[in-house]
């Protein structure tokens, strides 16, 4: 028993001899993932919805079990996997710190809406949709999208103050334009939330057009604010661009490290490329950089110098 | 009576043994300036005003007491702050300087309207609104906001210059839809003025689309200028985003060097510890960023050379 | 025979004596395709295809005509190319894998059209609209662009992210609009796939303005959605800049290595001098850029000391 | 004579003992060249050139007169130039060479137009505008903004192929939509020129809404075109950004090398002084940036090893 939850866990986590097997289920789940986003979204259209009625139903129960087989076995298993059984604490309490994990919790949302609409009746179209929210599972398989979370997340208080700024230049030009304006287009700019719709369609460059000012002082006024726009958009812009080329120097430097610390003997066994492969993999680093640094690494062993930063030969 | 001031300093400057106390004013104080910005908001919506008259009295009245005393306090003791014991002058003078500085020029603003509408009476709905310049106080408590601030300042030249450019491509844009266009359309293009609005919306990629050529030639110059509003756009982020990856730099330098002076016997002290953890946070950096630069500053000492660029062991 | 073909293999190729006329027939070349781009764009014109039907009849069959001759020669010729060559199969198996590669296929493309004109006749203009695939035939003389279109695949995965990061957001848009607006406004918000237009519109900042939301709820769930735009915008941007920094980091240290690993001697002969011209341009550096280069290299023989990051001496 | 004129050309240079003065000129100049354009703009309002009739003509009057005894002083003095004086040829051919400069150029069209209107009295109005191009007259009074230009021709072939990838994706748009739309909607997408309209103001992200899809596949092909634009915006951006970064590396390695150059002896004379700082101000350099560069060549002669790079120590 022990011993097919502990295969189940080595499944789920793609390691080991299962690590084929585990990449097929992973394709088949994406797969499935999307084919079911698809499917909601088309079930919106109501002469689709109720041309292909029994179709999407029956998507939807094969979906539905499935991914519901797969969270169980997932907490069924959780306890085998490497970062817990080196806890010291019952199984209960690991399975418990596991369904409140975040991707566990999406697990459960991508089943809920449709095990709900089981007990609860109304406002069926409300819930429906909330099955949209399946598509946050796609997140446990794609690593460069953890890389861009990981910069968002860097660049939070950066990030936090850009907004900031935003808040305030929203909350101002919202307060000019309904001043300027409250009186000429009560309609439109006849309090500041509602003059807030223009300010933030303006700020962010979307410009819908469905509100303007339409006084010369307003004209102005609003000129000024599309002027500021321009730095609204770029302060984002700007802040992810130079934490994405940071990060990328610090994966570099972090592989490099990786590299140099096994290369005690000046050779690279095979465990050892298959672990540098892994980590480039992780790390997001082309094959061409990845060769590179292992060359680097090489030849500052065998006295020819090479730069550590830039991959120069250094005589 | 002094040592009552010189506590009433370090209180609002958070430091000392106050630094706790200090704390939980500056998040009070954040909450009460964020209540208020979201209460003037929405007492412009008429409905709302009229429902909560009484509410939103209050709410100003205690709002303004609290800040008026917080603005008396922060003048009483700004004598005591370290900046001002160090000059030469009357506490007069200091007091003066000091009730110029911006912050407190700010910190008047918040108060200002409220106090003007006890004495003149004439279009109060212009002096409401003035509150919110109320939000700018939360100034003082984002470090982040200032670093952006100053990565503003360092670009200053460079934006200026990009928006020097901007003006004479603005002017030639309106001069040339109003040739143009200005006698088909003489209520949109009727003179160059008018024609701003368009190539402001157009330039800086908002795009209401209220006003738009129709001839031919209109729309072919009128796409000339859409794809100069790219280059518009992308020099004042090209230009944030350089002088943010530069400031990423630069700090990350500075912290190295204050890490390099304080470590002449090779140990970190408690003191020590705690003033990088200060400059830290003031510069906005990584604890990871952090540990990384300490920790290659004392292997430096202990003869394991590491790269001061980039942190790496260099054999 | 075969040595006529050798001929016209270098003529296509540009390389040795032909370099010259290489270049001419490269220009004649390319200004036939654009002519033929404008032609094909004004032939859309109905005025204008019926006032010069037969100049335009005239130019397509001329156009064709040097087409298919380039086509036929090109194939007929492709075995005596350096990367055909060195293999080791039938002139017939080159000549199909040549026939195959992405730019031959697009000079197929760029004749097939008229051909089928000439076969076929049902809906005319849909084929003759696809002769604009034409102007893919440009994208073998420009160099820069295929250096463009490199950072492009370098950042395929991070760009596939983004692209991920955009659907998960649009589909969530669309759904939350949908929810809100789809029974106030059922004929621009009836449906999911419907509400994505809008959905589409707001996130890339473009903001059309046909199809807004009118509920206040709808107006605060869009404005959040626009301030997220700007987010969705920034990381392509943020992801390209920092690729094109690498970009040419990693060209600059190709040069510096070419030029090092023919200094042998400390001096450069005419050879190499054409070599080192030719990889400068391949790798779209300016002059100023590697003249620096040759001089830091030269210099690092002759004892003066210059460092390899970035060019200055180190006494 | 001679004598004068040597000093009408250190004048306009600004150079030697006529620094202060001839900032001065250049201070009245600008503010000159700036309410002629404000002036202009303002007279296309029929309303306010009718009122101010007269003082319109006057400032123009004053204005011209000035400009043109500028030029006539320009042109006149310019053989004292530096540049022109070690050129061995007569006055006659200098004179020549500056007027065809581009800065001389600018000049003389800023008086060209009212010069004209005396003699040809046709389309006034078009002329009047033509006056606006004195704006271009201010190009010779800012630094930052002859820095920024730098970027764009250093970045010259990658924008042209961004361009010429601008210009591919627009043909391909305007003929998709073409295609798809050009039944339902002749007068909008009646020819591919007029659905380039639409395809512009998509691409560039300005999306004015007066033209737009409305057919299912019209907006699923105008969808993929919306996405498309978010490239295109990207790509000039990030090319810009990158060559801001590496503009401001050069330019502080320029500012390192020169000051390495003139400490042979270990110290700072006045002269030098002057000279670095004619020359901080010149590559836009920050003082804090240019004496953190000073005190690194300093230390650097007295044993102290500082990195040439970042300006950390090194042990």
């Amino acid at each position: 028993m022990n011993n097919l939850r502990k295969r189940t866990a080595l499944f789920f986590e793609g390691n080991g001899e299962y690590r084929k097997v585990g990449h097929y289920i992973d394709v088949f789940l994406i797969s499935l993932i999307m084919i079911n986003v698809v499917a909601i979204v088309l079930e919106s259209v109501i002469s689709l919805a109720q041309q292909y009625k029994h179709e999407f139903l029956l998507l939807e129960l094969i979906s539905v079990s499935i991914f519901s087989i797969e969270y169980l076995l997932r907490v069924w298993s959780c306890v085998e996997r490497i970062e817990y059984t080196s806890m010291k604490c019952s199984n209960l309490k690991r399975r418990i710190k596991y369904v409140f994990s975040p991707l566990a919790l999406i697990d459960l949302i991508a089943i809920l809406p449709t095990l709900l609409m089981f007990f609860i009746t109304f406002d069926l179209r409300f819930l429906r949709v909330f099955r949209l929210l399946r598509v946050f599972k796609l997140t446990r398989y794609s690593r460069a999208m953890q890389l861009l979370l990981q910069s968002f997340r860097d660049e939070s208080s950066s990030l936090m103050a850009a907004f900031f700024i935003m808040a305030v230049v929203l909350i101002l030009a919202s307060c000019g334009i309904y001043l300027i304006e409250h009186d000429i287009q009560p309609d439109k700019f006849g309090s500041i939330p509602a003059a807030m719709w223009w300010a933030m369609a303006t700020l962010t460059t979307v410009g819908y057009g469905d509100v303007v000012p339409v006084t010369p002082l307003g004209r102005f006024f609003g000129g000024l604010i599309t002027l500021l726009s321009m730095g609204m958009v770029a302060i984002p812009t700007g802040l992810l661009a130079s934490s994405f080329s940071e990060q990328l120097r610090k994966r570099r430097i972090m592989f490099s490290d990786a590299v140099h610390e096994r290369l005690h003997d000046g050779q690279i066994d095979d465990d050892q490329a298959e672990y540098l492969e892994n980590l480039r993999c992780k790390l997001g680093l082309s094959k061409q950089e990845a060769n590179k640094a292992i060359k680097v690494q090489l030849s500052s062993r065998s006295k020819h110098l090479y730069c550590r930063h830039c991959g120069e030969r250094q005589d």
